[in-house]
């Protein structure tokens, strides 16, 4: 089953014809997640052809416009095309009073229940799990609270190596406990070790999305040894100063905490718009950690 | 100068990529003004290159998200690309509020000012006006407050016929007094009649914009005779009853309303997303108005 990302918008606060703000669209093992929802969202979601109607969640980093401006248009889309399912829904405190407003001036109902979940100001939480995924929150450094999210497939069962089974006669009845780890105990009473049934898994894969944050070790921990870490990168090295003002990170300082995290590859995104191209911005970030990709609209990341 | 109305989006609650929802940009003798705002709209206007810092006054119809939502992004990006110059602002009373929670939620301040008036209920009011222009709203019947707006030039000055002028010796410091439409006395207390030195101006033209609402013919004073009449036409004939039911219109209505107020020109918008192509609808307000239109995003109509 698949665990695909696919970049709905990297742009930072004033989006661009090239460039959507912040958006992603995350289909793990068919789990469908929408983190952030920029201005826009609902089209680049048509345009990407997404699962619209069948998303299990969505999660809201913080409430900067650039990240959360396109909710009320997809919420009220999704309701008129019919939707019934329930949605969780997961953001800052306040976000639930921003849609109420909405919809009380506008005397709207949104005809499907939303399970709304306010983060908890500088905690980690586990706010999705079912028996294939779960998503966790961690706190960022930002001007205003705000969240990252970690999703993560559940651990696998392991593999059955068939010729083992076969030669030691494992009836169909033992095979849940078998892939579960035990040991099989056969009618003579003798038992085979587990590990000479089965293999061990592969390690369950795992993507990290670091929205808008200052530079912060404390991030590490968090994002260890994913597959794939989005870590947002405003700036490039000249601009370490305004980086630092607005409580956002350069290309190198995300590539920085990819490195001590040890994750595989790292995207950047979230780009100032004076960079009209990512080249620098990339290049400063590969001499840190050379496994960087620069995210464009319409991307998709396949672990 | 100019007097063109540019279509933004010509769709109504669920967007296409074809077809976004309601925003028009005005540029009337030079005074910039936005109709609506829905998401999106920011982007629009960069796609076909609208003064976007140089606007002069923003309308919103009513608090429905398709007319709307791409107000607060809209602001922000003014904001952060550096605008000083005060905006006026026109909308229903709630809009404020929306505005003040997005502002608070997000420790957002914006750096120009908003000149924000509540429109008045059921009321027709003078929202705008300067020496080139006037802008008034009249009400819409739909099923929350609505209103609808006129954009107008100002009665223009008389033309001096220079022949006239030069045969007479009229001294240039006579010519304001002539042009507002005075006799001239000459030195020898002679009275030469102003319709001898000038001919009468063109009539000023106005362009009138009627979103959501139920077919009513209250509104045909308010867009009596302008050269240019935006009508939603969210329906076809055979979907008349859930015209009545939604309190919008079909494409017919909004021709009997262009034929009674005996506007030169009618332009339709606002289709449900049921319709692929307008040609149904275009045909059927022909019926009863032959110089209907039907409007796609990136029209630009001249008056």
């Amino acid at each position: 089953m698949k665990f695909e990302i696919t970049i709905l918008g990297c742009g930072s606060a004033t989006p661009t014809l090239r460039r959507h703000a912040t958006a992603q669209y995350v289909n793990a093992r068919e789990r469908y997640f929408l983190i952030d929802c920029a201005e826009g969202t609902q089209l680049q979601l048509r345009r990407y052809k997404a699962h619209v109607q069948r998303l299990h969640a969505i999660f809201i980093s913080h409430l900067h416009g650039d990240h959360y401006l396109g909710l009320m248009g997809l919420l009220s889309t999704m309701h008129l095309l019919g939707r019934k399912k329930a949605l969780k829904l997961c953001g800052p405190p306040g976000l639930i009073e921003i849609l109420d407003v909405h919809w009380k001036m506008g005397k709207t109902t949104i005809g499907f229940p939303i399970d709304f979940h306010p983060l908890e100001k500088g905690k980690s939480e586990l706010l999705y799990e079912d028996s294939q995924v779960f998503v966790r929150s961690f706190p960022l450094k930002h001007r205003i609270d705000c969240w990252g999210f970690r999703v993560e497939e559940q651990p696998l069962k392991r593999k059955v190596i068939k010729e083992a089974v076969d030669a030691h006669q494992v009836p169909v009845a033992w095979m849940k406990r078998i892939v579960d780890g035990e040991d099989y105990i056969n009618p003579t009473g003798h038992t085979i070790p587990n590990n000479k049934l089965t293999r061990p898994p592969r390690p369950p894969k795992a993507y990290a999305f670091c929205s808008d944050t200052a530079y912060d070790e404390r991030i590490i921990d968090h994002v260890k040894n994913v597959n794939l870490l989005y870590h947002e990168a405003t700036f490039a090295d000249a601009m370490q100063y305004r980086a630092k003002e607005t409580f956002h990170s350069t290309a190198r300082e995300a590539a920085r905490i990819a490195k001590s995290a040890e994750v595989d590859q790292l995207v950047i995104g979230h780009y100032s718009a004076r960079y009209r191209t990512t080249d620098l911005l990339v290049n400063e970030a590969r001499q840190e950690f050379p496994a960087t990709t620069g995210a464009e609209d319409g991307m998709t990341f396949t672990l």
